[in-house]
């Protein structure tokens, strides 16, 4: 039986997503648990993409196949039993066996947050302090420039694994609230490192560094020495994940 | 020279913070990092009072005397260079030499929060995680009772270094925004674990175990065995220290 699942984790507790030797991932400890559950046998899941070390989740997916079928409230609520404080499990449903976690991505979106007022020690591992005034209105309109589908090898490290370098982006929300900026992208997909050097590049344009059109001109030179600087982990939550 | 610092830590990263053998405590971070600041001579900081394990706080208060003067933004930078991200000297000023940072104390305030929605695992180490549903206005009502000059005996764990069980408690607000509940107590001073006590007594209101009358019941019983369950430490903010 397939089943499709919902799951939240805090990223400070793990060196990323994905499996690794030696090194606690959030893969690693769902599967073992997940294992536990079939029987000893060993489970795989196949998640809508990887997060990197310290990058946290609210609506992370993965798809994985158990050898007998569980009702998906009781499965859900025997993970949770088993599963550190540092994860949880939102949903489970059963999924057709052709669904796939990844390959059927519709949208997926991510927030970044940043802190522009005093520093906070309780939110060192969950917002970006940057502590300094960013001009939202500017990142906004710079923001404009990122829309649409472009090539955008400008904003990701280059690896023999990625076909293609583009990818569309449908929304890019950004709003202040207090000292937070929050950054919100919609997209068809998002490369490696791909929303922090987009948000490190903003954030270039709100203290003025650059300006709105040089973010353009980023774009079109293809080329990751040309962007702002990759913005910390911490700040950026896999926000959903849409099918 | 004598300095008066507000301070905010993550209570999450220490074992309290009073100084103990082996154990790494927000008191001793500080007092070493001062010390090098102060030529390598001891430095004891005296706080408004200590927090257990697990609580944070967002203004902490505590006294100490350095060998030499030096200017007090100048030693608040120092500082905040040498901390580790989980502590944060928000401001430093210099106070007369009788002042002390537990006897002068007027006012204290704490907050306590719980969420009554959906497990966060973002928060797991920052918020009382109870997602069940609690009757906020009962507990408003049951608060009342808990206003004014008391025998807080009920709330605290007996002990003999503590004189008077007597403490006034000047206002308690209870508001809730979205699925979290926020507690904020402001008294002329707190007994240990009393904050907790009294949080876990509202919620035995808030649920429906026990009604407002029995708080009464509860205060004038002057043991501890009749009070509620001391509510987890990391739904605690020490708020402010006011003199």
């Amino acid at each position: 039986m397939k089943y499709l699942m919902t799951f939240s984790y805090d990223g400070s507790k793990f060196f990323g997503y994905q499996k690794q030797p030696d090194k606690t991932s959030v893969q690693e400890v769902i599967e073992s648990k997940l294992a536990q559950i079939n029987s000893n046998n060993d489970v795989v899941i196949s998640a809508s993409g990887r997060t990197d070390a310290g990058v946290h989740a609210i609506n992370q997916k993965a798809h994985f196949t158990l050898d007998s079928e569980i009702e998906p409230s009781r499965l859900k609520h025997s993970l949770n039993e088993m599963l550190p404080p540092s994860i949880y499990i939102k949903d489970i449903k059963v999924v057709d066996d052709n669904f796939h976690a990844r390959f059927n991505v519709k949208e997926k979106i991510y927030q970044y947050k940043i802190n522009v007022g005093e520093y906070n020690p309780i939110e060192a591992e969950y917002i970006y302090q940057y502590c300094k005034e960013l001009d939202v209105n500017k990142m906004i309109e710079a923001s404009k420039h990122l829309l649409g589908e472009h090539n955008f090898k400008s904003f990701t490290k280059p690896s023999s694994e990625e076909k293609s370098y583009i990818r569309k982006i449908y929304d890019i929300d950004i709003k202040k609230d207090k000292d937070i900026i929050y950054l919100t992208f919609k997209g068809n997909g998002f490369m490696r490192y791909m929303v922090r050097n987009l948000v490190g590049t903003l954030i270039e344009v709100g203290s003025g560094k650059i300006t709105s059109d040089d973010v353009a001109r980023i774009i079109n030179a293809e080329d990751r020495r040309d962007a702002g600087i990759c913005a910390p982990a911490c700040g950026l939550y896999l926000y959903d994940v849409i099918y």
